[in-house]
């Protein structure tokens, strides 16, 4: 299969190229831009000397399906909600690593993201990319909207337990800690080194645009939530995430029943670890890779599960994800691409 | 006065050099040692060079009120449960940097830090050191339990609420993440470079030694509080402590509410400094310093409040405090020794 | 005193405010600002909030000396070259961060610096500010060119070996090293976290601004010399200036000989610190500090000698040494306000 | 083929079962140990979970050419200079990525390695792994000896120079840069997160191990030469080695000539990339791929070439050039296992 990439010059884009280097069912990679045409990726990127030598060219609707077979958006805010469905309707598929399609409310949307919502029409047709839970959406899906970094790390680790109804849904927080590459490319004040390193910052206070993609889904899970908190955090360091996760249990439990039931939701999953009793993963244990790992306990003091889930949040929190759906999407085996071992140290 | 020090070749020793340099009160520091007598401390420390040229002198209790008025313990664990009342008894006021004095009940330190407590008399002797909330006790005490590093950034962001009890205090969850400087200078798998640059980790779950030490002050200030659940991490980053703490409000609140308060408790305060509506501090911001730095904010759709509290592990979390209750014992102004400016950047 | 700063948000700016602090003889500092008039310096540097709550002013000529005796210009390219001599003009001493008036020969500076030199007059009337080698001259300067980062560590790592015409002035190399505070505080991809992080790169290869400057230097000291090659590169760290830098000694010498050689240049000076036989300076251990800390050896095998210098690049390299001429200047102790203690860890 | 992997608790040995993943050649790896035996892998590699779930076994010398078809030493000095006869003895290829056999005369290994050297029969039979510059005699050899990290990036960016006799011999100075992972993966002071972060060191001044490496296969190349000077500094960052080497032309000669020279020399070298004019490579550009990136200019002024050349220590300077080494004596296409792209940011 062919694949395009819109917006290769970000950091999502150029993961895309590393993993799917690796795809052994994509011949080609064409790389669209609306502003950069005619410049070598390599330009952008010297680490891709060599590997990628092909210039970025213009988005021709007339075209694009017989260039390709699907596109994915690494594209800013807006650009998907304008062009997903005119290249859609051209048979190529789409999966958009954007936040554009992944709330379903236009209000809720339009709230958080201080912006205009992408038409109805369009989010309808968008299935939630969350691949562990909602593989049978995306299998016969045209649009996907990839999850964000954060929700992925925080859904894969929360699901097991609120697809269960095992907790208190008015007790949980959610403690989130990223590397600087989920701020993108673009330098910025709060990203300038000298700001950054030797530091740890709290940033959007109660206010991020993940929040609501958060709570869709657990609601979807167990609809007595209506609601959670989450505060992210930036760490001095690149990639990673970790979401640090707090809840009352409603019942008494165990450490040892609580892995027990993960174990048997993610056993056959080819990129969720449940880890050992007593261990718990640090981001560097998933870094390059596509693994989500987690680890959990039960304080028998407080009656509070402690959830510890960590990904890369380049590669399961962006362009690895929309790689195992597109997997999905095309019935190729959900690693293809993908069996990256974490790089360590 | 002449001031003398345990322990000097650790972090906190160092830090306690660094910023005894300043102090306006000392003339002189001695420097001892029950293991590397004759070394002289730049051998350990070459940053001190031309700085301080003296030797680490072994621990002589016939003279040791002769040579000095006042003692740091910046030792390992047991070390001052040993040595510490009879140094006291020569005379020598007694400000302690370890754990060992710091929890009022044997049978709950010995569960936490599995090993034996301090006998009760010293236990009892020793005033715990948290400055702005125990003044008056430590102006007459003899031996000083200075405060731990998270204990110290929590629980200064928390006291304005809990003293009022204005908190469900069953809702208390903190999530803290420190710099390396705190697990010391030996080495360990843990903080060798190659696996903590890049790299996140949460540690201690449910376990860290610092629980019952905060559920003890914030229990002696609501007493309907019986735990929290508090949770440490590791942050790729030398200095600095951020707790980020969440907790129900009893009762509606808002931003405005709540700055208010803070402004009033702490507004007299040298070393706490409440930040401006809408902003959060940054580690950083208090790189190198004694203070201690609050944002807060509460949230209407969760009714939650959200403290973030930060200081810098090694000053205010460990030296910088032990220098500013060593000023309060001796009537001198809380600052001496004590006006550095964050470095920034 | 009272002086002022010209260029307060940068961060030689800001560093001067944190050393000013400890400064017995000046009694206020003015922040002089050319675009930012009416805001408040934390706004900027929430790190200095109730230390500094004072606002920006314009710039007046017309008063600027009835409001501050001394002026530090921290600021960009251009702007010394164009204000100094008027403000100098006023009766305000002048001290200049910047590179505008380093370089004596015009057409030297232009071919390096790319841009239209200061005036003859202006630059004649600049003395350099290499406090330990140009004492006298700057006793008497009512304008003072305060050396660049590289070219401090670099030339009083040299100075004895130059000055003593020990070396073959063909054979030296430099090979410099800095954090990404000497970049400043404007965001730029190069120095974008993400980008720089884990990353270690060489910049400005044969063309760096510091090699007219440390070439004019080193000719002063022995006229055999016509250039040097000297190549910096950027640490993924903020603070800190590594030279290590290689030559032919004319003659067999020996590691006791050099070293005695600088012991009897630099064992008066109180920020020039040889270390001992077999010992190297790292860059952590000036941390925060004025010092200029120098290690040195001489190999049997090759006839070369290396000299390795490290200073704070924002200390030393810029601020500190700022200071340090302004109290030459004014007859204070060198020392006054730079008796920080390196920051370690 | 199966391979067995001795010492894979090390850095060296988990980078080799990174990149054996990716093998489209190995079906299986076997983990041998002298001291660990029955330990799981992922006891000691957590990241390893799920992808490699063997336990380490004792080395039998009957039964090891029954197992595994060729052996990679990832061992500590001394292990190889014992064992690898034996192995190779029982008809296994040997890979030793350690430095015992890298030094062909016995005096200069004692010398600079301070023990007892291989004996010489062995060293005599161990072929010098430097790939791209010793194909023919790795095809036939059954014992290599790879080369060091740092050898690895001076030796192939010095190489079109000293083979063409192009430099002036006595001129050379290498100035390397290395990430942490260099240093392996026990605890040590100098590598404690506290007192390596925010600092930048040189190491082992004129003692390294690796002179005599890069002068034994300088002196082959050009045998005008005798001795370089060669100096490693310490990094904060895990990854990565810059060497920047900087040398007299014997005559005047231009950027663009000898950029020609390195095209034409590497033009079919698949991990060695000349890089474009006025381009340097950065050491995260080859992050965790086995490329060797490489820029060069000549300095009219100086009459000094420099080159900048960048490898990932751990892949293209130990276990990329080991698989690379590996696929070279077994006729498999030199990229097998290697064609990871480089991950950025």
């Amino acid at each position: 299969m062919r694949v395009g990439i819109i917006g290769a010059t970000g950091y999502g884009g150029a993961e895309l190229l590393r993993l799917l280097k690796h795809h052994p069912h994509i011949s080609e990679v064409v790389l669209y831009t609306s502003s950069k045409e005619g410049m070598n990726i390599n330009e952008s990127y010297p680490h891709l000397m060599s590997i990628y030598e092909q210039e970025l060219k213009a988005i021709n609707l007339d075209s694009i399906n017989d260039e390709v077979d699907a596109v994915f958006f690494a594209t800013p805010p807006g650009f998907s909600a304008e062009w997903s469905e005119a290249i859609a309707g051209t048979g190529c598929q789409v999966i958009d690593l954007s936040g554009d399609l992944r709330i379903k409310d236009p209000k809720t949307y339009e709230l958080w993201y201080q912006r205009e919502a992408a038409s109805s029409a369009l989010i309808n047709k968008a299935v939630y990319g969350l691949t562990e839970w909602n593989r049978e959406a995306i299998r016969s899906a045209n649009i996907v909207a990839n999850p964000g970094c954060y929700p992925t790390a925080t859904l894969l680790g929360l699901a097991p337990l609120l697809t269960n109804k095992l907790v208190d849904v008015d007790s949980i927080i959610i403690d989130a800690k990223s590397g600087t590459s989920g701020a993108g490319r673009s330098p910025s004040a709060i990203t300038h080194y000298s700001e950054m390193n030797e530091n740890f910052k709290a940033y959007q206070i109660n206010k991020h645009k993940h929040i609501p993609e958060i709570e869709q889904q657990l609601h979807k899970w167990d609809n007595d939530l209506s609601f959670v908190t989450f505060q992210p955090h930036l760490v001095p360091m690149v990639r990673g995430i970790m979401s640090t996760m707090y809840m009352k249990a409603k019942k008494e439990t165990s450490e040892q029943e609580l892995r027990e039931l993960y174990q048997t939701v993610y056993g056959n999953e080819r990129f969720v670890r449940v880890r050992r009793q007593g261990e718990f993963p640090a981001t560097k244990e998933v870094y390059g890779s596509n693994y989500c790992d987690i680890g959990l306990t039960y304080d028998e003091r407080t009656g509070r599960i402690t959830v510890v889930s960590v990904i890369d949040n380049v590669v399961k929190g962006a362009s690895g994800q929309a790689i195992q759906n597109f997997n999905v999407m095309n019935g190729f085996t959900e690693e293809a691409g993908l069996t990256l071992v974490p790089m360590y140290p």
